[in-house]
């Protein structure tokens, strides 16, 4: 079942205690789409500049990624961000932004994907957000991220898009900041009455907070000691819950969302391993299942 | 199977966003030993000035914890802490300590108490911990917590200490401190190889990580929608933890391991819910088991 993804590519620069990094692929929706594309079809709508390199998107090459979505608009330059993890592994550091293309008018979703069951809004302005939704005809799950600078500029465009979806996934930082509540369970379930049916509150190295009104539930991150560049790991934890979603129709039973945010769990775990997508790159479906077995294995007693 | 825990008894000020609490009831020991006694008969080794109130102890009447270890001694002053969450209630900011009675001879552990099969030394010096161990005659199984104090000006004393040991339970940044390791993976490895069998790294609102040569996993912490006062969480969570396995004769099989971090981590969510003891004495074993299963089946997927 196709998963449409709408949000950033990006060129980024990073620096971690590890090394630095030039000129790599980045964004939420390459994240994401390689994630997701472990589980399902992917349907990629994004948009660079012309200074794009042309070997940059290879990396999708052999995988069920359709980017008839990705647009290269002349005249245009790419999302540029540069960030460093030199002070804190788990936080990080902006040094440079260039919204550049992002900053223009929205990429247009092909007529071949507006019928898309699952429906992954990368981050991006919550009225561009808004607009994607209106050309899909028959949406069965959709999900959406979004981060403090909308948080804080555009609360009133997010308030219209919040009861518009089915679910709602950002980190605490930002669930504190839209609900203006210090405890995660109390700011889970305020943004539940924003609209989302379930909300997922990312927690980087400390795992992920599930809440909707039938349930709450912590789940750990995967016990990672290979922590090389944590760039990308909540587009990719994203992209394997929705992913597994996907094949499971849609379902929200507790037990499949459970199942869904371990497989993202895993797939993250696999992000951060390496550089850019290369931790991504280095894993197979098989070896995500079995680190998804031994994962929820450590939590049976 | 009796439980054998020496550790701090103190007087209180605690000061959180509910509120402030003067003069009230806390100590590494009082709070292991009033969650333990949940599981299995206490017995408590520490010493008291005698400015104590004599009814400060009351709260123990009626549980199976047999204080014949406490000693209240004449001249000396009980020991005092003053702290405050008001900035962070994750973390405390001591306003005040008054170590008094700490200062001076460790209380002696009486003769019928030598033959107690479970240990847990609460945080002290490392010497003192060590000289507990020597009067014990047939211990099955040896658990201690340690604090930064004692990693920075005690470190050759520790290093003696660990190799006598089963287990650690210790928080993040002293098992970072111990080990110079940021990843808490390879630090809890660098503490296995100090000595012993297993270590338990307590991250706080984060759960806790437990590693030992055949398993290493990660358990969230139970999704507490009222933390009023963070006191005594981690000496709760190693009393339930401690309790548990001294029902099950100190076995340390992967599974008995888990539940008993899990009961740790239940009971420390009942500490948190109130000041002081009173959370804890407002719970039922009942209760407890409960909240257990419910936190069992929530990882369970």
């Amino acid at each position: 079942m196709s998963l449409l993804v709408t949000g950033s590519i990006g060129i980024d620069t990073v620096e971690t205690p590890f090394g630095k990094r030039d000129a790599v692929l980045g964004g939420s929706a390459v994240y994401f789409s390689y994630a997701s594309s472990f589980f399902t079809p992917v349907r990629l709508v994004g948009v660079v500049g012309e200074d794009c390199p042309k070997n940059l998107l290879d990396v999708f090459k052999g995988r069920d990624i359709d980017s008839t979505g990705l647009e290269i608009r002349k005249g245009s330059k790419t999302f540029r961000w540069h960030g460093s993890y030199l002070k804190d592994l788990n936080e990080a550091q902006t040094v440079q932004t260039d919204l550049n293309v992002l900053a223009e008018r929205a990429p247009k979703i092909p007529d071949k994907f507006t019928d898309s069951p699952f429906i992954f809004l990368a981050n991006t302005h919550p009225a561009l957000q808004q607009e994607m939704l209106c050309c899909l005809k028959q949406p069965k799950l959709i999900v959406a991220d979004t981060m403090n600078l909308w948080i804080q500029t555009e609360r009133n465009e997010l308030a219209k898009l919040l009861p518009k979806i089915h679910g709602l996934v950002l980190n605490d930082a930002e669930a504190r900041l839209l609900t203006e509540k210090k405890n995660l369970i109390e700011a889970a379930r305020a943004v539940l009455k924003m609209g989302p049916k379930f909300v997922v509150i990312k927690k980087g190295e400390h795992g992920c907070l599930m809440c909707s009104d039938k349930d709450t539930f912590v789940l750990p991150a995967y016990p990672a000691d290979k922590v090389v560049d944590p760039t990308g790991a909540g587009d990719s934890f994203a992209g394997g819950m929705m992913g597994y979603l996907a094949t499971q129709g849609g379902s929200l039973s507790s037990s499949t969302i459970k199942r869904a945010l371990a497989f993202g769990t895993v797939v993250a775990s696999y992000t951060i391993a390496d550089f850019s997508l290369a931790g991504l790159q280095a894993t197979t479906r098989d070896q995500i299942d079995d680190r998804w077995s031994h994962y929820k294995q450590s939590m049976s007693f």
